[in-house]
């Protein structure tokens, strides 16, 4: 069962129009929550996020957030139990002909629920490995758009490398994962790219970050390298499905030995109990 | 009537599933031809290009060139007279999952005809406006992508600033106009930004350049920055449903005098020509 502009039908049933704009175009915007034991972790934070993204690209946002809270409580009776996650996009709507600019559409709303099932502690203190590749997206990261081609094209190299994600770089710099956030840990401090265009404000960054300053590391917000991600104690990854996820290897080379760091278990366990 | 995956169907009774990752991701290509008194403009080249952008992205091509001539040939017995103009999209197809990654799935094909009414000589000569904004997109343009947010943004921007086109440029170099390549002539040689990944290669483009040869300018393909093309003595946008179109103010300021110049007469009569 998934959630169609104000329906609830079968996913296959879901239909949207060739005229569609996000089918056109890419043009929308969207959310993953986690929902843990019925729990929407930080709807508030999402719902914030959301309407920065639409706002930044003249989306008028069709609900309020009772209407959204609503929307996600009945769409959830229909998922069996467990941790779900929630995927929500917010397209501009459909225009009877196709062009590149934009009138005052009826925006389309699209909403599915996926069964959620973090990686055990076990699976995840084995630690995954990376590579790295030049960031070649565009200029407004920090939108959540559905224009994702490029994720995609990652994505795929990820998978047919058999790592776990590929860590971006404009110029030296690191900017992020391809769909998450990149920590570094070096010497007591967690280092972090600072929030701007480049990046996605992840929500469990956030939440990772606070983790971090639970386990009396110093946060720092800054810019740093590929050779000093390699060269770190520590290199994390997060995001709302991965949770905050270890790195031990990129581009083929050991990080801190090829051994999860200490500080990631305290940083794990914290954040284990965020999701409460 | 429009085409979709084998239909010829009524345009508001095609639907695509809402998981087709045009639909989620912008995960698709796609082409427009000119269709002038029954000739399609260029097909083999558009094809080619076709080709090309879906080999970037890893979509397999559904169709043969006859396969496709033959789908564009039954849809536009259905199309009113006169000029059409050809759209045609291939997304990557229906995954019963939400994942960035892909699988080999059957591609998606979308085709619409809609009427094509290029803007006579006597409106073209009159010039048009245009402003210049910082190229905010991704770092593959050369691929004709639907994940096209960046561009949508900028054709808004241009309706709101009621000027004909946006130009982008990288630092101070120009790259192109969010849906044209840009021209500047400048002491009988007409300048024009390489292909390469920041542009794409506009089949229009090309057939300016023959124009533009014939006219007997010096072509060279390098780049150039915002000012020498506030500068210069003549500056032409080119696409395929606008032609060559002169431009004779750019973020306010004329160019050469604000009078459209003699070399993009010529110009357009040889490109009338080649639309025969």
């Amino acid at each position: 069962m998934v959630y169609l502009n104000g329906n609830f039908i079968a996913k296959n049933e879901a239909l949207v129009s060739v005229m569609d704009r996000g089918f056109l175009f890419g043009d929308g915007v969207y959310e993953v929550i986690p929902v843990y034991q019925g729990k929407i972790l930080r709807l508030n934070a999402h719902l914030k996020r959301l309407q920065k993204s639409l706002d930044s690209v003249k989306i008028p946002n069709p609900h309020t957030e009772n209407e959204w809270l609503a929307i996600f409580k009945q769409l959830l009776t229909y998922a069996e139990t467990g941790n779900q996650s929630l995927y929500f996009q917010i397209t501009r709507g459909v225009d009877i002909g196709r062009k590149h600019s934009f009138d005052v559409l009826t925006p389309t709303v699209y909403i599915e629920v996926n069964p959620l099932i973090p990686k055990t502690k076990q699976v995840l203190a084995q630690g995954f490995s990376v590579i790295t590749q030049a960031d070649i997206r565009w200029s407004r990261c920090d939108i959540k758009a559905t224009s994702l081609l490029a994720n995609t094209l990652y994505a795929q190299t990820a998978k047919e490398h058999q790592v776990e994600e590929v860590i971006l770089h404009r110029e030296t710099i690191v900017t992020e994962g391809a769909t998450s956030n990149v920590f570094m840990l070096k010497n007591g401090t967690l280092h972090t790219h600072p929030t701007g265009v480049n990046i996605l404000s992840g929500i469990t960054r956030d939440l990772a970050l606070e983790s971090a300053q639970a386990c009396n590391l110093t946060i720092k917000e800054s810019r740093f390298t590929v050779d000093a991600l390699i060269g770190a104690d520590e290199v994390w990854i997060s995001s709302s499905t991965r949770e905050i996820m270890p790195i031990t290897q990129i581009d083929g080379q050991a990080v801190n030995g090829g051994k999860v760091g200490q500080y990631w278990a305290c940083v794990y366990a914290h954040y284990q109990r965020l999701k409460k």
